[in-house]
């Protein structure tokens, strides 16, 4: 029911990705009827592999993600999370209200033992290959912890997605020497150094789209405003392009020789093929979509859930936290278990 | 003496600078034998509003500030920054190393009373005009007074270069709801909105570029990291641009026939026509250039810094930091002189 547009997004997005996917089922949860009436044309084949789920409630995009989770316990995101929490679903996908449905996945799905908190985690472009950003959001303080346990779930992250085998981590700073930044970010660098990880020490944000390491790890503040100033810039160097090739009579014939080139280049930075943010540390799949997106970008963000499940990313993580928990243990009496 | 070029670059900026602008005058501070050599072929119209001041040293663009503070007293930076100090110029500009030119101002110039620490200020460019964002890296943890202080600054900075009246300050936030962000920032935001200030409210990241307001008040960290992340992108987006125009023969074609279009918008995204940084919060004029820029944008710092001087801007931050100052001290006994 999620995101700007609703069901003329989710519902054709459903169906494409069904029919690229032989081997999955879809669980369209929302308004019975109104989903009911997007389903009619559909192809026995593809309609029998789509189970409706009727919930009676949605969460607004611009309502307070406490009252939601305590008022709107019939909501499409909430029984679509409870649809994972017991084990019908292996993953769910939302393109609504963010706060939300972190707050509900939280709630419902509980964290890893070994995960202080979620994180929200995105591949972003860059020059040589994709990179894992996270925290984006959720978390607008970070200790040293928890930024370590960022590091770990970014790894399995590119491991499941990527396919790119002991990923390189980097820490988000405001220089690569070691003096910099603040104490918690310090700490943290002593944190990946000795974790096992494959800690490459301090990035700073150009390193993002240099694909200078496989992970950036940062603190959801600075995740955040990093996120949301590149998709500003983006904007603004697309708008500036668009208006110079408008300009005239002949610019516009220059924008119709030089379309193909063009096209190509659009294809290579459109946000659609980056949509999808992964909920990471819970007990469960969880993956929102941009809710300005279309059924392009919605289908991305089916198939990386997808693709999060087959790699059994949840595992992983528990896995490597746990691991990291027992060598914690092991070093001495100040050790803490953060689960 | 400083950048990644040195006088290659900044002797033909000076020069350009002083056949535009006639009622300046410029002091070379550095190695004379070498300056010298640079200005050899100068007519004698130019050459005569230049003076040659001899520095023995020069900070190297990795040094560590605190050891050129402490053993580089005759150092082209320091000596610059000392002209200022004593009355004998009106400005410095400098493309050399920030921390040590930071660290150097602010020990030789002292901050104005009621600006704890200095800030770096930047215009960016946007949508629809260009964008006052400080700081950019100064000062890593910042006190709700500090953004304060950041908002009357960033203000003062857009009336003297874009002569603005009144500009919009917006606060860097991940939301733009009252409960969003650290506790930091929600005070912050307190302290702004009685400020009298044209206090907007919170911003996010893309508001950067969508010029939504005038001055954008953050932390030196996110600020940096944002504008690091935007130069990464910028980057990467030229990169693909270009890649994708020289693929084929047929592509290269295409090219050529757009290249006035794409001079046009490459001139609008130009980084050498934002080149140039400001120190604010001293009691003097500094300018830093990018280390990596030309002759062109080395000329547009100096044009900012001469801009700086004629509008009076340290004038005017004082003023209005008194009172601030005073409107704290009526306010209440709790209330402190942060001078």
């Amino acid at each position: 029911m999620g995101g700007d547009v609703g069901l003329k997004v989710t519902v054709p997005a459903s169906v494409q990705f069904l029919s690229d996917t032989p081997d999955v089922n879809l669980v369209l949860v929302g308004d019975q009827a109104a989903i009911e009436a997007e389903l009619m044309a559909l192809p026995d084949s593809v309609r029998a592999r789509i189970t409706v789920r009727h919930a009676s409630e949605v969460v607004g995009m611009d309502e307070s993600p406490q009252l939601a989770l305590k008022n709107k316990k019939d909501s499409s995101m909430r029984v679509s999370i409870n649809l994972v929490k017991e084990g019908l679903a292996q993953a769910a996908v939302s393109a609504g209200n963010t706060g939300a449905l972190m707050a509900t996945a939280k709630f419902v799905l509980k964290t890893i033992p070994g995960i202080d908190r979620p994180a929200i985690a995105k591949m972003m472009p860059g020059i040589k290959g994709n990179t894992c950003v996270l925290d984006l959001g959720a978390n607008v303080d970070c200790s040293p912890e928890q930024l370590l346990q960022f590091g770990i779930m970014g790894s399995e992250l590119v491991v499941s997605l990527e396919h790119r085998p002991n990923p390189s981590v980097g820490l988000l700073n405001i220089g690569s020497e070691d003096i910099k930044g603040t104490e918690s970010i310090k700490r943290a660098a002593e944190l990946l150094r000795e974790s096992g990880l494959n800690f490459y020490g301090n990035v700073e944000g150009n390193d993002i789209f240099k694909s200078t390491v496989d992970v950036v790890v940062c603190d959801g503040f600075t995740g955040n405003v990093a996120l949301k100033a590149s998709e500003g810039l983006a904007h603004m160097i697309s708008t500036f392009l668009r208006e110079e090739f408008a300009r005239t009579w002949w610019t516009k014939l220059c924008a119709l020789a030089a379309m193909p080139v063009l096209k190509r280049f659009k294809a290579r930075v459109d946000p659609r093929r980056y949509n999808g943010a992964s909920f990471l540390g819970l007990r469960g799949i969880v993956v929102k979509s941009h809710g300005g997106t279309d059924a392009l970008g919605f289908r991305i963000a089916l198939e990386q859930a997808c693709e999060e499940v087959r790699a059994n990313v949840i595992g992983h993580i528990a896995d490597r936290v746990a691991v990291q928990l027992q060598n914690i243990r092991q070093s001495g009496p100040e050790a803490k278990d953060s689960a």
